[in-house]
């Protein structure tokens, strides 16, 4: 808990608040009224600052996007100098984060997108905007290692980066599924068998 | 299209039109008017089969579920004798299906458990049934080719049915946000590859 005098505006209250109901609600099962009393706002304060629900999606898509972006950016691993080295940590960071409750480490984005992406064109968007963002930042790495492998793959730096993505997104819904982080982190390891596979690392140690 | 005389049963239409209608505009999205007026039934009939909309959504989910195993089931793939083949051959099978709109092509199994799986525990405990139930039918095929390999692995045949599953969820979420198929083509070829490469099945081939 932060003192009151230290609250954040109330914009970004109405952020916080909405990462955390629609990753428990969903999208169209959070109303204005929702998020105003998860923030502790009024609905004045919220049509302040959001013409609409759908506004305040779109904009709680980009403030998730640059709470994972600051993370990522400024999480150990990246100081690795191997680029496998760091992209197979990438996994296991992303491993290390799935802790607490299912609202807490599951991805906005993906819950956005997969009811709202044939009724709120602009929600799709931003979801896509901010997964192909994050993929992107695998891409030099992937791009590094690819390099020092001599057979041509049949696939880019950039189809393997969403690949890593889809694998994440599948496995939050498989922990949605069965209610809680094991699955998520089974499936993490066998992507890190791939990546290990594909680029003739060490074979996956055992566990 | 069907004659009128040989259209299915009252709570057959309106299941069939759950698939659509909640796939295409999701579960918290869907209303009961919606899905009466997508099965041109009443709302009094609606009321006669399912107790509630969250009532209807596990029978929805039994009914995909009994379709996917219909679907696959049949598929010429089954019939194929090498344990390692039917395996790829399930992915391309998975690969082929991935037509028509996204509606058409994405789970919804995924769909309902992504927004629901905390406000209807039931809608999640039928996606998870149903989800499972089709991994497993993976499982005799991932052992038999685990078997003819000499390295134990570090997972087991159960765990690897449900990596194959994430990584179709996950393609679905990336083909929403991308608008359509591609990269969830492009993901099943990364699972195939990764198939290969763990069961030392020749390269996966230009295209």
């Amino acid at each position: 808990m932060v003192e009151a005098t230290a609250l954040p505006d109330t914009r970004t209250r109405l952020l916080d608040a909405a990462l955390m109901v629609i990753r428990s609600k969903g999208y169209a099962g959070t109303s204005v009224d929702d998020l105003c009393h998860a923030a502790g706002v009024t609905k004045g304060a919220f049509f302040h600052h959001f013409k609409s629900k759908e506004d305040m999606a779109v904009a709680a898509a980009a403030h998730f996007g640059a709470m994972a972006e600051g993370l990522f950016s400024q999480a150990g691993y990246r100081t690795l100098s191997d680029p496998l080295e760091r992209l197979l940590a990438y996994v296991d960071f992303r491993k290390s984060i799935l802790s607490g409750t299912l609202p807490e480490f599951t991805c906005l984005l993906g819950t956005l997108v997969q009811e709202a992406y044939e009724t709120h064109p602009a929600i799709a968007a931003a979801a896509n905007r901010y997964i192909s963002e994050h993929a992107t930042t695998l891409e030099a790495d992937i791009s590094a290692v690819m390099a020092t492998h001599g057979t041509p793959p049949t696939w880019t730096a950039a189809s393997l980066a969403l690949y890593t993505q889809a694998v994440i997104q599948g496995a939050f819904i498989l922990a949605k599924a069965k209610g809680g982080p094991q699955v998520a982190v089974d499936c993490l390891n066998h992507l890190s068998c791939h990546l290990k596979l594909l680029f003739n690392h060490e074979p996956m140690e055992r566990t």
